[in-house]
């Protein structure tokens, strides 16, 4: 193999790929990226057996074949490289390295061969469907926060993507719970998505395919199997195992005759939870909230250090309600409106209480309330 | 106590406060703020019985008093109220709280008696001089780096201050090593400076020390004793015990034989070698130099990973010379030239090599060689 590359297109390249081996590895080509070149342009491949990476761009190839390198160093060499350098890598099968040259830089390093590079064995999808970036962005970014991280719940360490029924018809949904709170994002069908099989997308995937999200513009080609998943640029190949489980049933989780309606302006609520909570201990993080009349007292009580105390106006016309929450998911929620008001659903001080922004139901958040 | 401070000054006041204070303690006074109100301003003072803080700032005092405060918690509730607002501290000395107020948010918040606050003892100072913000800067921000971190060699843990002769006559010197490298750099002597004794000013004495010199304008107090030091501004007062130690020799360090020089850019230098650095293991990170007829090679060899080199031209016409460093050492001396070319002075690959910022002698570091 002898290639040559520009240093910016190859470091975008290698920053995608390395970010999925994993940094602490027992299996030394886990921690190695593969690079084959032919025609006119060059892959770098990386996986750590669940989620695989593949980046193809274009190059001057003077001699095709392919070999790996640890990911880390080369990506490390490749950002220090100065912009705008031409790299050339040249394969030295016999000799077992990889020279990396650039200017007056010259790298060798150690390779491991190409067979032994565990290539992810390519699957049947049932369903491929085409999906604009940032539809794709919403729905994952709207929902991620909610991911468990109880590894004994396995089934709750990804976001649920699967077809569903709703007010407006079929939908695109994404769940994430972890029993303390939920999120349930909705974005239109498309229609080659329909009969797609509901897959579990570990937190890891979700945090990579983030990477393939900016672009506005940018399509992506999405294909579900019952094992697996991949998210497609013209560049840029994801694939990844889907977790092995059964998301729970989480529309019990919803709760549906919520009544008692509290809108709020989601900036200034996110702010004063905030500074009310920074009296309590780190541990049980229990924000009140009393409810009466357009007004809304946020308080903290915690003995050792002290209280804290706020009021909001907001529109409330019910009865008196006091109810407490974890300060933390009450931030997260909030966070997540960019549009309009917060609106809370509320039933009593023990129920699961509803919140989504405006009257949108695309977006649709629950969380537990704490005793205080 | 009853007191109003707009929340911006008190902010500025009370960040200065609460970074001394250590974050695990086992007293708890000492994780308060002591805050003292008369006239018309108001002191926040934190210390953690090695250092002491005051910052002092113009206030509408209502009632003079006294209290203490959890600085962390008291500094993240004024961060987290709006810029602009005014704030409204009040004692209940009786019920063992002080109450915050701005705006529609309150929070009461725990005290402990301002007679169980450890202030530091007053001391009188045998030397009272002023300097430049600028030059106290650079002092300490050129020699900080080569401060040990070894506890068994206490007497390294900080910045030695003293007074001493140079080729230009007195100077105000600061030094200090880990035994692997040393930076000396030098400054005027202010006349009311002289038979100032020398003093190790501690390594967390010198990080606070830095917020008071960011006004290049500002003049500093400076006040030593045997066993302590005084940096003021109008507002804020640092005073630190020093290290209780006696600083080694560390003239007979520097080399003054050195007579193979080379020059070379200092930035290009520092790039080429954390680039070479980049495939070797993160533990014995030994960058081999080769020096011959103005041409400098910059080689890593490490068995696993790989090897590099780099060339860069320099200015050098003494004989062949092969010598290792420590990569991060060279990177971090390499880092201190701000201005001309760095200029390098070897005798042999087993002798301690001199670097220095051109011809200027008032920056000088000493590093030791590896053997590659």
């Amino acid at each position: 193999m002898k290639i040559s590359i520009e240093r910016g297109t190859l470091l975008k390249a290698v920053s995608q790929a390395q970010s999925v081996v994993e940094r602490r590895n027992t299996i030394p080509i886990l921690a190695n990226v593969l690079i084959e070149a032919d025609g006119e342009s060059v892959s770098f491949r990386a996986t750590d057996l669940d989620i695989e990476v593949v980046d193809r761009i274009p190059a001057q190839v003077e001699r095709a074949g392919a070999t790996t390198v640890n990911a880390v160093t080369f990506h490390e060499i490749v950002r220090k490289l100065p912009d705008g350098a031409l790299v050339n890598l040249t394969d030295d099968s016999a000799a077992g390295r990889m020279s990396v040259e650039a200017g007056r830089s010259h790298f060798s390093l150690a390779t491991l061969p190409r067979e032994d590079f565990p290539v992810m064995a390519s699957s049947e999808y049932e369903t491929n469907f085409s999906a604009k970036a940032p539809v794709l962005r919403r729905l994952f970014d709207k929902s991620k926060f909610a991911i468990s991280t109880e590894e004994t719940r396995y089934y709750l360490n990804g976001v649920y993507m699967h077809v569903s029924e709703s007010e407006e018809g079929q939908v695109l949904r994404c769940v994430a719970t972890d029993g303390h709170r939920l999120a349930r994002i909705d974005a239109p069908l498309p229609p080659e998505a329909e009969g797609m099989p509901g897959v579990i997308v570990p937190r890891k995937t979700v945090g990579e395919l983030r990477k393939l999200l900016d672009d506005d513009e940018a399509d992506i080609a999405v294909s579900v199997s019952e094992t697996k998943v991949r998210f497609a640029t013209p560049e840029i190949t994801l694939t990844s195992k889907v977790i092995d489980g059964t998301f729970p049933d989480y529309t019990r989780v919803i709760p549906q005759g919520n009544a008692k309606r509290m809108e709020v302006d989601a900036a200034d609520f996110a702010k004063a939870v905030d500074r009310v909570a920074t009296v309590s201990s780190e541990r049980s993080r229990a924000v009140k909230m009393q409810l009466d009349e357009d007004r809304l007292v946020l308080s903290v009580n915690a003995p050792d250090s002290g209280n804290a105390e706020e009021e909001l106006a907001v529109a409330y016309g019910d009865e008196r309600l006091e109810i407490g929450f974890n300060a933390k998911y009450l931030l997260e929620i909030a966070s997540q409106v960019d549009r309009e008001n917060a609106v809370f659903l509320f039933n009593s001080s023990g129920d699961p209480t509803l919140m989504r922004e405006g009257n949108d139901t695309s977006a649709v958040y629950v969380v537990m309330p704490m005793r205080v």
